[in-house]
């Protein structure tokens, strides 16, 4: 149904590895390799030109891998210069610009937005419309939930600027803004609509506008007497303890 | 100018009404029927499968119905299993996933998102950029602002979980967040970047972080020394009751 | 690499300045005019037409005009009836609606969605996922960030509406909500998540939900003990002082 072989264009440097389907419209750029066992739906470009290609004579577009296993969805972007570990999943219209290394195992929603210079470990869930700037960094097991910002610059304009590192296992409530040279610990949980501009400790339940400390989140009950965090001992499907 | 007939996948299950346009670029997958007198604009996928199509040998599309008088605009994409009533119109790169139930004259506005598993009444608008989660629903003459957020989980990550349901003719300010398996009433006007995680009667004007009741939505004025609300005593664009 | 003539659509009444670069599966319709030095990336739109288009036999596409030296990254959505400057820079999937007019050396983030019926000043930058409501306006050299929405209805639904107009210099920091028929100053700046429904003089520093005045931004000393603001002291990439 999807994979038609319409329209396609794929680099004669490129690298397709055994059982790679392409969608109708499909633009494979120069120095791009696709494991095995990936999907890249209609309309997706991979291996995107940086900005220089447009200036200069002699540009040559940095390699992209994409490891194997990977489920691409349509109308996504993503830059030469990126690197994406196996079993990587996407939403729709995802643009993932360059200098960017994504683990194994994650999952970037509908219409995210990651603008380069990007760290993120193993096992992290990006939902839709995510938007993380340059210079900021996930640890493994991140779940970051719909119209979250990271930003790097606290009082814009400003030419040099880095932004958050979050903690293994921190869990980022829709709405969110997390703005600056910034650490979250692991194990945190973020309210919906706060706004970080310092540094939080492991474990913390931050909340508000500015954001406070309002617990430690190993103290939250759920309704079968049992702790809600960390979340690891009642949350199974697509980590690696699920059996 | 726009429907010139090029690069079309029209598949042979889909039937399309009298006088159904079909932009550039477009594809209709299986499956898939379209009321008369529709227009799918340029880059359209209609029909999309669902994820199980990846993983099946045998996947079969649900069938997906577009009722007379649609007007799609490009770039779009409605997932197999979506039912959508008559007049429906839609802005730009729209995401509609499966099992999601639309009412007649309904309007989704440019980027808006809705993740599936949704019900939605008559009437309703929703402007650009706004995200339903899976599980919500809304019901006649809802309106919702840009970057909205309905979800459907206070402590995630959680395995099984439950929307808001809004009521009759409520009114949801932008950059607004909506959490978890609560219910809002009818005639509510809820402000601009309010989080709201609890029921609300109807006719509450409900603002702020975490959001509370403000005051009855009737005691509010306008300019003319009349109530704003209930709104349709005021506003006829595209209602039922303009003549 | 990117420009290889592929499914082009150009209709005879556009007209290409010299050196104008055409992505694949482009489409440029009725009385368009693209300056010298342009890229158009693939899959852009540009001059789209609007809703009469699709009611109206007799309908002819209001002129659209984009001048000398633009790069429209790729997905791009430009209506009929836009007037842009020189310089103009976007990111993916921007959409511009029709009446329109943006000044010289503007930038358009990814996935921006200026709704129509707006003025923009020169050498304004709105990053990613902004939303500009119809009748708002921007002065000159306005930087907004991420998931800023500006609205136009205070007490909606409402017929007739007037957006937000943003002095000259003002920063606004991201998903911050500026709502209805009001003034904000020359050299502002609007902290994150920050909502606004009032007037506010040159030079605030305007903070929370709802905003108000926290100081003058003169105040705000940086690192090295100098004012931080006005800004132009400090930030030059871009700016017509830069050397």
């Amino acid at each position: 149904m999807k994979f038609n072989g319409r329209n396609h264009y794929v680099s004669s440097s490129a690298i397709l590895g055994e059982n790679v389907k392409l969608g109708d419209n499909v633009s494979i750029y120069d120095n791009v390799t696709i494991g095995s066992n990936s999907i890249i739906a209609n309309d997706c470009v991979i291996g995107e030109p940086t900005s220089d290609y447009y200036h200069s004579e002699n540009y040559v577009n940095t390699p992209t891998n994409i490891a194997a296993g990977a489920l691409i969805r349509s109308h996504s972007i993503i830059y030469s210069g990126v690197s994406i570990g196996t079993q990587f999943q996407s939403g729709h219209r995802i643009t993932i610009r360059e200098n960017t290394v994504i683990g194994n195992h994650c999952r970037v929603g509908t219409n995210s937005d990651l603008q380069g210079f990007i760290i993120i470990g193993n096992y992290c869930q990006l939902h839709s419309n995510v938007h993380l700037c340059q210079f900021s960094s996930l640890g493994n097991f991140v779940f970051i939930y719909p119209n979250v910002v990271l930003a790097n610059d606290t009082h814009p304009p400003t030419e040099n600027v880095k932004g958050p590192e979050i903690g293994d296992y921190t869990q980022i409530g829709i709405q969110s803004s997390i703005i600056g040279n910034i650490q979250i610990g692991e194990n945190c949980l973020i309210g919906a609509g706060s706004v970080i501009t310092r540094d939080f400790d492991a474990f913390s339940l931050i909340i508000g506008s500015p954001a406070t400390l309002k617990s430690d989140v190993r103290e939250l009950i759920g309704l079968d007497g049992k702790p809600l965090y960390p979340w690891k001992t009642r949350f199974n499907r697509g980590m690696p303890w699920d059996v």
